[in-house]
């Protein structure tokens, strides 16, 4: 298709020429032909109830293509969604990889998501088919009994699902016409400011996203690596790693539903585990097992972790048990990754890598950004300078599912806000001050409580803390801060006050420190400020 | 640009649904924009006549976008070639940064070709612009002056250069709007089987191959590397490392003109070169320099080597200075590369690594195989079965510049034949047998002229060895060895004989043994079957 006319003898002038390259779309069954091929002999293991059960890359492939088969089979045409809802098992990798390959779009559902809200994304979303893990089948069912467009509801690890991948009547072999730039997956914010909003990937920008992953300078997987992707299906494309896996031949360790800190340590310790990946709460878990256990993360090389800040002793704690750990930035409108904290050489072994090792990375090389002031000037990457961050990427979003209003409101032209505050310096790297909607501003200066959190969380017998704005007459707003003791311990707001003074700009100080016995998390595990907000405003 | 009809409230049925995800066209002037942010503190350094000159990525990408504004102002529309005939220099790579950011097309021509070589692939790319390297401007401005196209000549590390890039009319930041198929760089193969032919990149394919080069199983190039490109920037790109090294931020040290074994040693030692790569005969220079100089390879990790077989003595004589050598296996047609030598982690320290190491790699993220027979049926990949290799991927070329007969000889419908006979193993390792035309059919059976050349040249006494056929009446073809003796001493051509009886087939063994004194290279100094086979049909 690539033009006959410069091939040929006549060579037409003032207008782009077409280069003469492969069309070679950028499409998910790609990976699958690698596992048929190239990887097909490295291997998937799945913790199960009942042991570790391991497969070849080949056979996942091919139940894969037999899913799509099958949901052809059914009537499942191009462009529909078919939803899942479950954990990090050897069914739900089958869907991942499988659905997308056969044109069809797979919305993968958080099983912890609220009732409202899945109701909602399930409504929203549109699947006429749904896959169930069973261990929330229970309460997931009533709800999707209610659903006027679920047509039918399948068990995952039951006779149901091997029965479906049975009835396929085409060739699993046959494969869809695909194009790059059509859906591949549909993920929904987990909706911590309104409703969900639905991600719409593209088979080009999970491709893109998966090649980003297995970069020297971003994750770095690659066919040495035995990958344990903790990290669910459902949360932003398990961070790309199943594809990064499906496409280099690194082998795939799946924790199914346990993610206690002790299952994964010994899943780690008995797979042979180098890289691992997930939020800093689950890898504090796996920390203290490997703390009981010396020697379990013997094999262990670098855990990634995002979605919440990574503290200083997360990351000395792994380091002494020989692991790296790196943090990484995004958000499921941005596949997710954006950056990487992987530090400059020069800093190797000294503390100067420290400040690199705790900021949000260094821009991968698909993602570029610009700081934009409030009066939407732009600002220098000079490492002082703070404007929100807004990003360009092929694996950034340009709009959501179903929800033009938010979509014009996610834009700001071709860049995507991401509602950081940030500072970048000359290299790259990007360092977080707060997201917009959680600064303060008092007596119209700005109070980033991520950085005043911090100071309160170092200081003695604090355990944890959030900082959000109360509504003041004279001020405009008004920080007040809510705090949780160490066990067996209180707090002493006076002295509290105190060690404050020497560390903070003096009206940074919260009027009130409200000391409470656990923060409210969201459905996904952050700390919930909109809780809180609504907590002070009413009082 | 994705879809109003999804973005909303209706969802059409049964065709794809577009993703809804930012366009963000996979161009090279993204490289420059880069080089502008993230990576502007890059350094490039440059081995001049009066010592080494650095540069920041920063000015680096300036002088290369002023490059494009001034060929705007020169009047050099969209899709018009402009060529360029020099070495790894700071001018040379500002061409080849900023030409194709521009919309035109760097057509970088190999200043060691024959006379009758270069003047066709000047009138053939039909460039009206040449940039010419100081060194080699006497030879060449001569022949450009007979080629009616050429109305003006550069020579580059000159005031004429300098002048062209102060002539800038238009904004140098001004950005040319750039599909990401257009054409970015046009490069023809050496022309060993006839005249040469033109591989015409587009800018999605330098890009994707950038990417491939940074992948942790490519080449891994990063941030944290100092990049030595001895391999010339008309050498099919310089295998993308100037691409990969704008996009990461590696360092990168270009040779200038020098490109003795004693001044790369020097260059490598003073710039803390990481990485470098080249042909194993520079390579070899290379190391003979270092074993001279103990110490002087100390920061450089990985040499990635390709164009010609890697042999064990290289390999371990890099080995013992703690440089990691691998082998990279691609051509002009494939952007070039396709395959890396990376052994599989089990293999690590131990001897099963060196089949791996010596085998032409493991096949890319981005290519797909698939072994042919003589009869067109597909082979199995199980490391034996032995057939024609072909391509497919989005940096493989569909067809050549201006000549769509050899183009339709290139492709086996969406694949590209490579010429050449190979296996491949369950794990994506390529062995390359030989080249299909340089098999010999003898008496109805294949003799793969590489494998029989390994035997002999390790045989005693033998430096270098090509064999050829002979038409013969009676078997078809007949091999005929031309054998380099080691300096000094003698080949005895029965004892030679006897030695191959034990290793080899005896129809394998040739006819005639011809000692001659060194092997006719090509220009890109490739051994020239064309010649030797020349030389045995005329006798």
């Amino acid at each position: 298709m690539n033009g006959a006319a410069y091939n040929g003898e006549e060579v037409p002038q003032g207008q782009p020429l077409s280069g003469l390259m492969q069309d070679w779309p950028l499409t998910l069954d790609r990976i699958l032909r690698r596992m048929e091929t190239a990887t097909a002999s490295a291997t998937l293991s799945v913790a199960t109830d009942s042991g570790t059960a391991r497969y070849s890359f080949r056979e996942t492939a091919l139940r894969a293509r037999q899913l799509g088969a099958a949901l052809h089979g059914y009537g499942i045409g191009q462009g529909e969604r078919v939803a899942s809802i479950g954990f990090n098992t050897r069914q739900h990798l089958e869907l991942f990889l499988g659905v997308p390959a056969n044109g069809t779009v797979l919305h993968t559902v958080n099983p912890r998501l609220s009732e409202d809200h899945l109701e909602y994304v399930i409504g929203h979303g549109g699947s006429r088919l749904v896959f169930v893990d069973a261990l929330v089948a229970g309460q997931v069912i009533p709800l999707l009994r209610r659903s006027p467009r679920v047509e039918q509801i399948i068990q995952i690890e039951t006779d149901e699902y091997e029965e479906f991948l049975g009835s396929a009547r085409s060739n699993p072999g046959a494969s869809v016409p695909l194009n790059e730039r059509q859906a591949a997956a549909l993920c929904y914010t987990s909706g911590t400011t309104g409703l969900p909003k639905g991600v719409l990937y593209s088979h080009r920008s999970n491709f893109l996203h998966a090649l980003g992953i297995c970069l020297a300078d971003g994750m770095g997987v690659g066919s040495r690596d035995t990958i344990l992707p903790i990290v669910p299906l459902f949360h932003a494309n398990a961070w790309g790693l199943p594809h990064a896996a499906g496409l280099t031949g690194a082998n795939i360790v799946l924790p199914g539903r346990d993610t206690s800190g002790d299952a994964l340590a010994r899943l780690i310790h008995a797979e042979k585990v180098t890289f691992t990946a997930g939020v800093p709460t689950v890898l504090s878990s796996l920390l203290e097992a490997a703390n009981r256990n010396p020697g379990v993360l013997d094999s262990l090389e670098t855990a990634v972790t995002g979605g919440a800040p990574m503290t200083k002793s997360l990351f000395d704690g792994f380091a002494r048990h020989g692991v790296t750990v790196l943090q990484g930035w995004g958000m499921t409108e941005t596949s997710p990754n954006v950056s990487l904290s992987r530090p400059p050489r020069e800093t190797d072994g000294t503390a100067q890598a420290i400040p690199y090792l705790l900021s949000a990375g260094r821009l991968n090389a698909m993602v570029d950004a610009r700081l934009v002031d409030a009066d939407g000037k732009e600002l220098p990457w000079d490492g002082s300078s703070a404007g929100e961050i807004q990003l360009s990427s092929p694996h950034a979003a340009s709009g959501y599912f179903r929800n033009p209003a938010a979509g014009d409101e996610l834009m700001d032209g071709p860049w995507l806000r991401t509602g950081d505050l940030a500072t970048i310096d000359s290299c790259g790297y990007v360092r977080l001050k707060d997201r917009m909607k959680d600064l303060i501003k008092s007596g119209g200066e700005w109070i980033p409580t991520a950085e005043l959190e911090e100071v309160i969380r170092s200081s003695p017998r604090v355990v944890d803390v959030a900082v959000v704005a109360r509504p003041d007459e004279r001020w405009g707003e008004r920080p007040v801060a809510f705090v949780v003791a160490q066990a067996g311990s209180s707090i002493d707001v006076a002295e509290l006050r105190g060690c404050l003074k020497s560390r903070v700009p003096g009206w940074w100080i919260p009027d009130t420190f409200e000391v409470i016995d656990s923060l409210p998390l969201t459905s996904v595990g952050k700390v919930d400020k909109k809780a809180l907000r609504n907590q002070v405003s009413a009082v």
